[in-house]
């Protein structure tokens, strides 16, 4: 065969599977988004539209890839944790990678106008093509994945307080973006707090959820499903996060169950946290 | 900070820099696009449409990152071959990576309609999200990454030529795909030559080279600029192609090939940009 | 300085840091030991001295590498694991295989005539360096660890008892060795033991149990130390071990199992240090 | 069979194959070496015999390992380079790594009393076991090859320079090592040397080359070897090392170097085999 010559070249790929057992988190990054919602007009501090976009590619990945058990996102970037045991790709970096951020991203751009309409609705058009980078990093225990979302979730609050003290003295308080900036500089949780709700009758506490929390996907099992997992591997993460409901707690919260399909893992809209 | 207490699962991420002075090939490939093409009704063997909007998200790719010297497409992959001396992201796999694949699938979805039009127009509407693979393979010498351009190019032909004559006994001649399957089964390259000249009175040569080659892009560099590349390293790539041409134009510029470089393999058709 | 225009070499070596939060094992394994030991006289199928010398390497190794919790060894391979918690050299992969491995095999050669004589004392002199390679494996789990050690510890029950059975009926039956082989063809555990105990008297459960069961360390900590650790991270494999113990030792130590214990699988004749 | 239970545990184990085509380079270092060589008083700045001791573990590898082409060492370091086309272990990083530090640690102790004697003798014990490190850095060019081993040699000539300085006035000086570290600290090569001509009577570029240059192993090959090679690949480093010697003799040999050679840097003193 002709193509033999050439195909020592095969040699030079490298496989590279991820260790067993460790939770496989897909990190997705909107690349030079602060010119891309300037240019689409997004709102600030937050634009519903754009986060609800988000969601519906995050829902897509978790439709596509079964093994996803739970996905966290805020902002422009959208994490995606695989269970301990998926064997997907059997778990080759480069493929895990690429597909679940090429579907992400390719989705961004096939249902924009669903959340953005276009020019005949009087929507925003896309202008020009977005585009994300990602990473994958493995967390070898459930308290490790747990502290990793925790920590997406309080960089979340942390951009939020400050972008919404920041844009309100900005479109309320009349300031420039370079005194509003001046204005924020080394002030603290409560001292944003505090200027919100004295000048502008803002309690931040009233703020949507899903801007001050982030959203997030989890995929739920059914009754039965459970009952079969039960009987092979109990520490999955999918049963601690259901022990976890009837609490009140604060980061992950609490979702019902009721499907028994496997959209229906899949809570519909996305659950305020 | 509150932010501190979760902070150490940064220390799970680990950076990928890819060994200098090799060449970087990005190379994606479609996710199941033998049905993705017959949903969209892409036509058999070759869909002129498919490959020039595959040859405009590599366009996009180029534009984007101008340290991919050369990149090589055909069916539903393309190949980027970064020159050796690139720093992009400082080589970090996972960063170029995703980067290039995530704008050349989002381009493939914003530019879709400019190849197929859309409902309105009696043109193909985009169904459903398409996606791709990528990977990154490194290669040390330039006869290396010659041969790997050659391995593609001799596997588009090969790929070429088997589809060409499936589908022509299959459309003209009037056999179903298994039939089709079945007489082709062992047939050798003149074997199916003669087949398609005797009797469908086609001759393989005289089919479009776009079809029969791929296509390929070459970043060109102006005189100027050439000059101030001698002076440092005369061994690059891209010098080899310039003296090929002595064009004058400055970044990506169409290109007619004369055969007789040294990169004569690669002689597909060179689209507009 | 003269030295920067080559130093750029440095560019081209790589970090690699192991995951955090994993037992990180070093196995080392003779190389060519078959030959080595034969053209050395050990006894077969086991010999005493050769073991001891081994134990003592790999107690060198954990004296010097106070991070190592474990270590399993039998016939010419040995087996380190280090707490998840260990940051020896920052966990580089290529330090702590290379520093490692170096110990042990210097040790190797080093302490040989302490049990194995010499020329002058009718022992065996060392007439060929030794050697030996290593590779080192990530469990993310405790449970993994474990199996990882009664994987080993089962691999060197087979061969045991394989060898046992073979040099018997070579040395005292009087077979060849092919002949030997071609007997033990396809028999199962329960034959061979039958073969030793009725024609040749020999009840393998009487053999000692460092041959049938491999040798063990285990890093003890004082109870001062331990209640400091409690305060800390209860999880460590370390205070599990301790339990079992109630011992006062420092560092290493010499331990008799129970049968009762967490490790219960790694029963081996422990020895002295 | 009763391991098949724990057997998964090889699933962790992962594969580490180096890019094919690149120059494997395996450097050596000492640990602890100001230790070790005080503990078994070398002498200062340099010990002969300790440089002839690194010199026979080097000549041992390369015996074993015949794909090594070129070895530099001085002090307690050595490096050697695999030739492109190595394959040796399917080029796996750790087991290469490991075979190649293992066999050069050993060797130092089993050599040791060669070089050093023994008490018996009147000479030099060994106490303690010496240990070394080791890492593997890939090269995908000759250039970039020849610059890191003059790096090496430069990195050589500047400490050999410094030290024979600091001894110097320390041993006939009588300046502490306190005193001397203050009067060099700062001085140039010049003023280094200065000190040396002035004030001791020594002209630097008469002491050993050794010393001053280290040491190099280059595996010649015989005329027919070459040949055979000719017809393969021209372009490898064991031709260009030929061509400066017109040497028959096949393996290692020594070689004297007329410093126009292409490898010129390496001036060391080579010694006997």
């Amino acid at each position: 065969m002709a193509n033999s010559k050439f195909e020592y070249v095969k040699k030079f790929e490298h496989s590279n599977p991820l260790l067993p057992s460790t939770y496989m988190v897909v990190r997705i990054d909107g690349r030079g988004f602060t010119n891309f919602t300037n240019l689409h007009n997004f709102e600030k501090p937050n634009d519903i539209r754009g986060l609800q976009l988000m969601n519906k590619c995050a829902k897509e990945v978790m439709k596509s890839f079964t093994e996803i058990i739970i996905a966290y996102g805020d902002s422009d970037e959208y994490s995606f944790a695989f269970k301990k045991s998926a064997n997907v790709f059997n778990r080759r970096e480069d493929k895990i990678l690429s597909c679940v951020l090429s579907l992400f991203s390719t989705s961004y751009v096939f249902f924009w106008s669903k959340y953005f309409g276009d020019t005949n609705t009087g929507g925003q058009k896309l202008l020009k093509v977005p585009s994300f980078d990602a990473r994958i990093v493995l967390y070898p225990s459930l308290e490790d994945l747990q502290n990793y979302l925790s920590w997406r979730q309080v960089d979340c609050h942390i951009n939020n307080q400050y972008n919404t003290c920041f844009w309100t003295i900005v479109q309320k308080g009349g300031l420039s973006t370079e005194q509003a900036q001046k204005r924020l500089k080394g002030t603290l949780t409560k001292d944003k707090n505090e200027i919100l709700f004295s000048e502008f009758g803002i309690n931040y506490n009233t703020i949507d959820e899903i801007f001050k929390r982030g959203s997030i996907w989890i995929r739920m099992i059914s009754k039965k499903e459970m009952k079969q997992q039960k009987s092979r591997k109990p520490q999955e993460i999918k049963e601690q996060i259901q022990q976890r409901n009837q609490s009140e707690q604060i980061n992950l919260e609490e979702e019902k169950k009721n499907g028994d399909s496997d959209v229906q893992d899949l809570k519909g809209d996305i659950i305020d946290m």
